[in-house]
């Protein structure tokens, strides 16, 4: 009897690290040297520029994922889309900060249990700083459930959780909560290795073998957008590399909404946001997934793949 | 002494009737039979295009008072322009509905404190209707006052306080709340003749002899719109009764913004506001007003030579 359970231990250690050795690509059924993309659209919920211009994205456009923020205004107008768009791949982007100047929001959990997470306004900080200075853990991990939460009560069902500002992900108790809270829904949460150096740790420490890591992050930075944008995405999309990258973008259309909520600022500003929409919804971004052999994947297949 | 102290009862209330019997106009250090006319912008703070077409049509058109809903997602950018420019003559729009389809809002007050002014989303009711059968006293009386308090730790000096969608005067209990609050602050409140049928009351039995009620609201209705607006407008001018009259108009850019806030409306919808803002921003609403020897008077005035 020993021997036996001796023997398929052995065997499930090799199964588990066959399983650890096999690349994202292997693990979601793709050949092994699949260039895969999540080609994806940030902040969906803030204001109704956003959701006007990346549901165009989506629907004419290459962007495959988007992730919503529960805590802002313009969330209703999403979610009713999401429900309505049962398969258009909509995930949480957990928010813990309102970095606007004019435009503001609070968290979702009622502020009287939230002290730690509002300014003196009741609104969530404008700086990521904050948050890491003031914000407690156990308020952090219930704001995400509450986002979770609120985003199901009005019928979306979410496909992933991700970080807006990356906020959650850059103290590791937050961190730990966000991945905590992820497996509670069996929702995928976005972790990339990109994340480990300012933590100083290594995610597979804090991951179960089922759960994944992407492989790496592109967005555009301020220098490239300002010098030639449709440059830096062509030549990203061209020199993709194997594995999951994860490509993240913010669409809106340029208009005096989207100036207002911006206000005072220039990077990811409101003119950024129609330039990415612009080539997003191109159809060269198409022609270039095309022509790379790039494979898009939705955190939809990822999560009935490898967490349900 | 008990016949000096009935000499002076005799004289106080002879006084306290000849106050009555002033009209408003006198009581403000007008002639007897003055035109005067609050030309007031409702909304303020539910976008930002109400926001900018509102403040546009104060600093340039006719527009010479203006309220400002709290709980609304533009609340912060309206505050800071209502800090900057302290002579604007800014009230507060007591908000107890979210009445739009896509955007919503919920109260000031948390909402564990607040579970009758919600429905099941969080959000304020959509209708007039469910606030009257839902809402409790106490809760709505907490609500203005959360609302006020709001409003004055953001730096506004509210000039009155009115009534979004009419929602706090359509029941008995809650205009008390509504005129108590306003005394705590010592902030007039808007109350107007055409308030007391519905409610079966005379205001004066609960107003004490300082305190103002309205002598007439116009206000432009749909068939109105429908047909001409701007000759209604110039026509209501043309023949604007002896007393105080109160002009109720909704100003915003019809922009895509405005147009998805109120989509699913026509009447006070994004169109509607345009129409309301080319007119009190126009030249022809100033000569018409000087033609027909209106006295513009701000709800300041009133608040600082009657309520304090």
């Amino acid at each position: 009897m020993k021997k036996a359970l001796m023997l398929i231990s052995f065997l499930f250690c090799l199964v588990s690290l066959q399983a650890q050795q096999k690349t994202i690509a292997e693990r979601l059924g793709y050949p092994k040297n699949t260039k895969l993309l999540i080609l994806h659209a940030d902040d969906v919920g803030v204001s109704h520029s956003v959701n006007a211009a990346t549901i165009t994205a989506i629907e004419k456009g290459c962007v495959n994922s988007a992730s919503i923020m529960v805590p802002c205004p313009w969330f209703n107008e999403i979610a009713t889309y999401a429900r309505e768009h049962a398969q258009v791949d909509f995930g949480l982007h957990i928010t813990l900060t309102s970095e606007w100047n004019n435009y503001k929001w609070g968290p979702v959990t009622p502020s009287p249990q939230t002290p730690t997470l509002i300014n003196k306004q009741g609104f969530l900080y404008s700086t990521v700083d904050s948050v890491k200075q003031f914000a407690s853990t156990p308020q952090v991990e219930e704001e995400i459930r509450s986002q979770v939460r609120r985003a199901i009560q009005f019928g979306i069902n979410p496909t992933h959780l991700d970080a807006h500002m990356f906020a959650v992900v850059r103290k590791l108790d937050f961190l730990k909560a966000y991945i905590k809270v992820g497996r509670e829904f069996k929702i995928p949460v976005f972790l990339a290795r990109e994340m480990e150096r300012e933590l100083n740790i290594k995610l597979d420490t804090l991951t179960s073998k089922n759960e994944l890591i992407v492989d790496s992050i592109v967005s555009i930075t301020p220098e490239m957008m300002h010098s030639n944008p449709a440059d830096y995405y062509a030549q990203t999309l061209r020199s993709l590399p194997v594995g999951l990258t994860y490509f993240i973008i913010h669409t809106a259309y340029d208009n005096e909404e989207m100036r207002s909520v911006t206000k005072g600022f220039i990077d990811w500003g409101s003119a950024w946001r129609q330039t990415e929409f612009d080539f997003f919804s191109s159809a060269e971004c198409g022609k270039l997934l095309k022509e790379n052999n790039i494979q898009l994947v939705t955190w939809r297949e990822i999560r009935d793949k490898l967490y349900r």
